[in-house]
């Protein structure tokens, strides 16, 4: 496979942010694309907000709240505060660094700029030398089906903290919206070593960049083998509502349930060493499985995740 | 002259600020409008920015930075460090908690509230008793003529710190400009005591206000001394780019040359007591000359001038 050097990760927030950083650390700059979900952007006070492209972007520039888990280290409240006092909306949390962001690409895009074009140019302000990517341009909506009706994902997510019960979801404008073009011309290309999905939420993370029109097919004939890391461990998810909304939505609360909803898609599914007793299962999928540590505490972590993940596209 | 016992007040920025808290401590809440320009009004970063309404407002909600003559007390500047991170732009100091200000009102105004309304409601919030109007809820828009060219006011005063030598104004939008309802309201109700020309700028702060389509002639009209307090003394401008601009507008800097500028508007003008010798030729206009200390650094100070002006109301 001479020539296929390249990685393509496939991410949402703050858990495909953990592995999307390890592969960055051991990689070459230029063997690494992430692109990121933004289904989960919305306009709040009149900005432009996109939750996962910004945490895998702080997060590879090494400013994220590592404690937190998710927004920037350092950051300060000061507006939120002053907003409170004015009586203005203040159920989603916008650090006064963070804002910074928001009025930028705000603007930008306002000016006629593109996502993808401005997310290229915060890269480069930050010093990211990765090539991160919108999975498109156009504006893609999750849509949370719940018992209290149907919720914009950041009311689900933020302001009800994922209380409602979850029946489906659904992704407003997806089927107008184009891939972005640089995520094709990969797929299309001869430089894949392998497509990464990082244990991300299947539903609300992953599923709206595979629902793109067209992406899965291409990712398909792309020729490149699809490794997908599981973000349920030991029955849990390590970060976020995934199990809870598979309880929700009547899935076995499992890694393997992960992997049956990736079935025909992954060739290899990184399991935990915890959940070995679920390999046969996967298995049976078709699926090649790598018992490997999972979760990702420390930058070390991270790395060893992203090396043995690199080993499995060479099997 | 029974029942007269409101004031209304028209102030640019930080000087007319001043007063206006004098007055606003001297008078009963009820009694005090303040009508505050907005023609130094913009856009910058998608936001709706009004910096003399807003120093005013901070003015009398007793949150200004005092030290620093304009924006909020406390504030702090992790937004604009962000932003410069970024390589946007930050010639406008736009602090974190004066943000939320804007934020709040972009909001209001893109949901479809009229300004005034808008301000009402952070006033209200703020715990402001006194009523504080936009000139008008119109886009009215200073165009400072220099010899850089045409510059808009924000572009003039702050990106170029006034540095362009000025030839001329015009006041984009103002023939279009409806004055605010309740400011017209008061000035034909038979409860006004006086209208107050506070000491601000006559050119950028109070020529937009008198110029708004019939106001000039329904302040005559009011039947209410209108009392004028110089920007100038001793040949200096207290604040702001007055005296520079009156020099290259080829005008004596000068009191009595702001009073000329309110020839046939003004009854009483209120002079520095350094600036004693300058009477006659301001009698001469028409006026009554009221000799007071105008240079107010202490609360104290505001007050005595305040209470010196109502006194004024009943000569």
């Amino acid at each position: 496979m001479s020539g296929r050097e390249h990685f393509l990760a496939i991410s949402g927030g703050v858990g495909g942010a953990k592995l999307a950083l390890g592969l960055a650390r051991v990689l070459a700059a230029d063997q690494l694309t992430v692109v990121a979900n933004t289904a989960d952007d919305f306009e709040h006070l009149g900005l432009h907000i996109a939750p996962d492209l910004d945490t895998v972007m702080y997060t590879l520039a090494g400013i994220n709240n590592s404690q937190q888990g998710w927004g920037l280290e350092g950051e300060s409240w000061q507006m939120l505060e002053a907003l409170q006092v004015l009586g203005g909306e203040t159920w989603f949390r916008l650090g006064d660094r963070d804002l910074a962001t928001h009025l930028y690409r705000s603007e930008r895009l306002r000016e006629g700029e593109s996502l993808s074009a401005v997310t290229a140019e915060l890269c480069r302000q930050l010093g990211i030398g990765q090539r991160l990517l919108p999975m498109t341009d156009d504006p893609v909506r999750t849509v949370v089906h719940t018992d209290q009706g149907e919720l914009p994902f950041q009311h689900y997510f933020v302001r009800e903290q994922c209380r409602p019960a979850v029946s489906d979801f659904h992704f407003q404008g997806i089927e107008q919206a184009r891939p972005q073009r640089e995520l094709l011309e990969l797929l299309a290309g001869e430089t894949l070593a392998a497509i990464i999905i990082c244990p991300s939420n299947p539903f609300v993370s992953v599923d709206p960049v595979l629902g793109l029109p067209g992406l899965k097919q291409a990712i398909m004939d792309s020729g490149a083998p699809v490794i997908a890391v599981s973000p349920i461990v030991g029955g849990i998810a390590i970060k976020g509502p995934a199990a809870k909304m598979m309880a929700e939505l009547g899935l076995p609360v499992t890694a393997a349930a992960v992997a049956r909803h990736y079935t025909g898609l992954v060739n290899s599914f990184v399991l935990d060493e915890g959940d070995a007793t679920l390999a046969p299962e996967i298995e049976d999928l078709g699926m090649n499985v790598e018992l490997a540590p999972t979760i990702m505490k420390t930058l070390a972590d991270r790395e060893q995740l992203a090396r043995r993940v690199i080993e499995l596209a060479k099997v």
